[in-house]
């Protein structure tokens, strides 16, 4: 929304009108029952669903799912699964371990589930890294109004084929797996791009898109470069301008 | 974690041992029953345990704690509580709504016991909220040595009493109010610093601590600025350098 506000600059004022990002609370319902609420911003709420959905472990494809319908008044979105039975006790380990396991560490039920340590995969020179993010930056346009918005984005190294914001880093990564799974858009040989920090969710997240490069402009935790090394998923961190930090499988990342 | 890891400028490959933030799930108890796990850095685990029982409006002083333990060895924390009879649908309900309910926009029933308009409270002038700032950001200790963490930070006016890092946004302000509990120092007419975005729920958090004044590095939502103009909370956002952004309640900032 466009608001008042009052900028001070040593000491003085000026009265401006400014732009700042929307938030809104998303009600996720799986088979007409209340799964949880995320505060996110009020676009592509089916994509977030959908992705939300995939990402967490709940379907694996989008033949699992026969319907999505989103209410834009009261802010629902109702995701009708062709199993009627979904596991309710997953869905409660879910939300008690969000990402993460008592057992092995990071690994939630779930998660063990879709597991998948990846092969020697595709490679991407880093001028295409570079090249990639320039664009990446540039289709940031919410984040140049209201600086209050993360995005995530897929690319082919020549191309940025999907590209998301919002309030939420997570969210902007579900957005974008959603809208892949949507368009029918085969993520294994694709690079995620991320503008927030990569945690060991993020890492998990991308790993069950059958990516296993992801780029941002962030920090990674030890946690999320541990994961991706087991995996053997490329990570990079801090890519800005012509620079990037490879933590793990760099031999992804050739000369050039 | 300090890490082997490839740094590329312009083409250029250096290897470099760097700092990446630790992360661990911590999983929080109440009187022996699993309530969630959250992605946090690995210390000040009772604060971050207390802090988020407050914010989360499932304590509404120390007083109702009867004891906390934290195991470091698997990463859990057991809170127990003088009241043995805390509503478990309150406990789902907070878990199914996280920071926003599905009547009243943003507030979910934890919320709306514990609802607080405030009065005219504490003024600061601009130079002391930048002053604060500049202290803030001299703490950033681990910021500064791995770029992936938040701070979040109460002072006065003159000094910061209490400081707190965390990979977490919501982390940091949560081991903030479980450290000013633990002190016993009253939050009322303190400020509250963050270095991360502000949503609705960092203002609901903030709000049941009595402060009503939060200055950001960051921007904040739009559910942020109206939930503050409705408490009469003064939010300040961007405020980096000399310069700030105030979003409402200004006539708590005074000129000089």
């Amino acid at each position: 929304m466009k608001t008042d506000i009052v900028r001070i600059d040593r000491g003085r004022r000026e009265a401006l009108r400014d732009c700042v990002a929307d938030e809104v609370p998303l009600t996720i319902h799986i088979n007409d029952e209340e799964l949880l609420t995320v505060s996110c911003s009020p676009h592509d709420l089916k994509e977030l669903s959908v992705g939300f959905l995939f990402s967490s472990g709940f379907v694996r494809s989008l033949a699992e799912i026969e319907a999505v319908k989103v209410d834009m008044k009261n802010w629902a979105s109702y995701v009708k699964l062709k199993n009627k039975d979904i596991d309710k006790r997953m869905m409660f380990k879910r939300l008690y371990t969000p990402g993460c396991g008592k057992g092995a560490l990071f690994y939630n039920p779930l998660d063990l589930m879709h597991r998948k340590t990846f092969g020697n995969g595709p490679a991407f020179e880093s001028r295409k890294i570079t090249g990639s993010m320039k664009i990446f930056q540039e289709l940031a346009v919410t984040f140049r109004e209201t600086g209050g918005v993360h995005s995530a984005a897929l690319g082919d190294g020549e191309r940025i084929v999907i590209f998301k914001e919002d309030i939420g880093r997570h969210n902007a990564v579900d957005k974008v797996i959603g809208a892949a799974l949507a368009k029918g858009c085969g993520m294994e040989g694709m690079m995620f791009f991320t503008s927030g920090r990569v945690s060991s969710e993020i890492v998990l997240k991308v790993r069950k898109t059958g990516s296993c490069f992801i780029v941002s402009r962030s920090a990674p935790t030890d946690q999320a470069v541990k994961l991706a090394r087991d995996l053997n998923m490329t990570l990079v961190g801090f890519a800005r301008g012509q620079r990037m930090n490879v933590y793990s499988a760099k031999e992804r990342i050739p000369h050039g």
